[in-house]
């Protein structure tokens, strides 16, 4: 990897109340911006749409690590991880982006020290 | 998403004293193996090697979500997710494969439960 893993966050979370979750170009979207924000290096976008009606995945690589996007249309949910290495990088930034994209409400979170650090904060 | 979000199993791990962390190859090879053992449908791998002597991160989307490596072969270790829906699937026989084909031992595992069940268990 291209960053130090002594300072490595992995940040999950639940979303629902989301819009737009079958829609591959939001999704997109929403990762390029995710990384943007986390203050990211982009390396490749990759997606998956699983038919009409249905879900997105969609996979950000990044320099620090990646940040995924599973969307589940039908019921309003989406499973995000934003998976950032290095002092400068902003999980929680990545993750209000795709929040504000996708319209919808964080259900639950979790962050989790990776690596060099100390066990799980929050 | 393929799968119904009801049983979604987020198994996050840091393995140390892993071998082979700069070998592009070795990396595809172990995210293969792992979704099959995974008991998951894989439908792409991307991968992106840092550089001679640098590490490599690996991310294979599924039908079921996503399994990820990130290597650092200076310190031996690799830090790896199984994201995997579906009763059927199987995240911990994906990570003993990857254990397997890095040499590596789990320094640090959590797993989380996502979406439809119950909050974080061991």
């Amino acid at each position: 990897m291209a960053h130090s893993p002594d300072s490595s966050l992995h940040l999950i979370a639940d979303l629902d109340h989301c819009r737009g979750l079958g829609d591959i170009a939001l999704i997109e979207t929403s990762l390029r911006e995710a990384a943007q924000a986390a203050r990211a290096t982009l390396l490749d976008v990759r997606l998956h749409h699983f038919g009409p009606g249905m879900g997105v995945t969609g996979v950000a690589l990044l320099a620090e690590s990646h940040i995924s996007i599973h969307t589940w249309p039908e019921h309003g949910i989406a499973a995000v991880d934003l998976f950032v290495c290095g002092r400068e990088a902003d999980a929680e930034a990545g993750l209000e982006t795709i929040c504000r994209h996708l319209q919808g409400k964080v259900r639950r979170k979790q962050a989790v020290r990776r690596l060099g650090l100390e066990n799980p904060t929050a």
